[in-house]
């Protein structure tokens, strides 16, 4: 086959891909997780039944999928923004604030949270984090008596407190995690 | 029965549980959770198995009765820490430092602590960690333009990334979270 065809199929089938996610994303922030079935996943994505096993053996498998590409999205809008306009300061806040907001977001029973993927995207944002974190050490923004790794993990960690909280105490609880890093502006 | 003899009984009975769940520790800490039984615990406590099974109905039991014992001495230690000598600051220090230690011990797939005794503990943790640090905040040793329940929660998830660190980053993670607190020497 024509390179041209291979290329249609593939966007065809992502498209798909994304319309299934999509509906499954609708129908559990609509009904929660229990009654999800490839039934109604392919009824909400407009496509047979038949067609859907083709992409997803089950319902565990288009969950890991969404939440996958749920974390793979919140990785890159936090990449960005360690990257975006602003010093080291400024962007560090930024980042630490939509990380907040991220595990503000965030429910107990989270289960999806708990699977190798998860685990996998954590460390990358912490590594991530670190790097930053070592930039605004070298800039004097950051305090340097503690090393970036572990000023990384104490960022994480203190900010899911963003979950247990009102959402507008996630500005307060960033201001305080900024305030322990020795943020200076 | 006269009185002194139920006190006898009830002694007995506080000691032998006591044993039980000291051997019920002692086999955890040297094989692990798995592998723990009834027979071993008995043996390990210097009682009969049918006198165990009269104190406790299985291994589950004995696990959360230990597990039970175990966080009601962190909360006292803590709640003796945040009462003892020095001021508030220096107090409050000592429990931050006291609590990223007991944070530091515990390890991932620590399933005991997804208990509703342990959730229960938390949050006496959490309401009596709020109190130290309000008479912080009116002392002017804590900051005061975040309520007091909010640097609770953030002290608690903050120092729970001693799970992760090295033993002897504790004491640098509870420098950053008192300086998140803004307190003050």
């Amino acid at each position: 086959m024509p390179k041209l065809w291979d290329d249609t199929i593939d966007a065809h089938r992502r498209a798909v891909r994304e319309a299934v996610l999509d509906a499954a994303a609708a129908l559990v922030a609509a009904h929660g997780l229990h009654g999800l079935t490839m039934s109604r996943v392919a009824e909400a994505a407009g496509i047979g039944r038949a067609t859907l096993y083709k992409y997803f053996p089950d319902v565990g498998s288009i969950l890991r999928a969404w939440h996958e590409r749920h974390v793979e999205a919140h990785l890159a809008a936090l990449a960005a923004l360690a990257a975006g306009p602003g010093d080291v300061g400024e962007r560090l806040t930024a980042v630490l604030t939509a990380y907040a907001g991220i595990e503000g977001a965030r429910r107990d029973g989270d289960e999806l949270h708990a699977g190798a993927h998860a685990r996998g995207a954590r460390e990358r944002l912490r590594a991530f984090l670190r790097d930053l974190l070592a930039e605004g050490a070298a800039a004097g923004r950051v305090r340097t008596d503690v090393p970036p790794e572990e000023l990384s993990a104490y960022c994480l960690h203190a900010l899911s407190a963003a979950g247990e909280l009102a959402p507008e105490a996630a500005g307060r609880l960033v201001a305080v995690v900024a305030a322990g890093l020795g943020v200076t502006h």
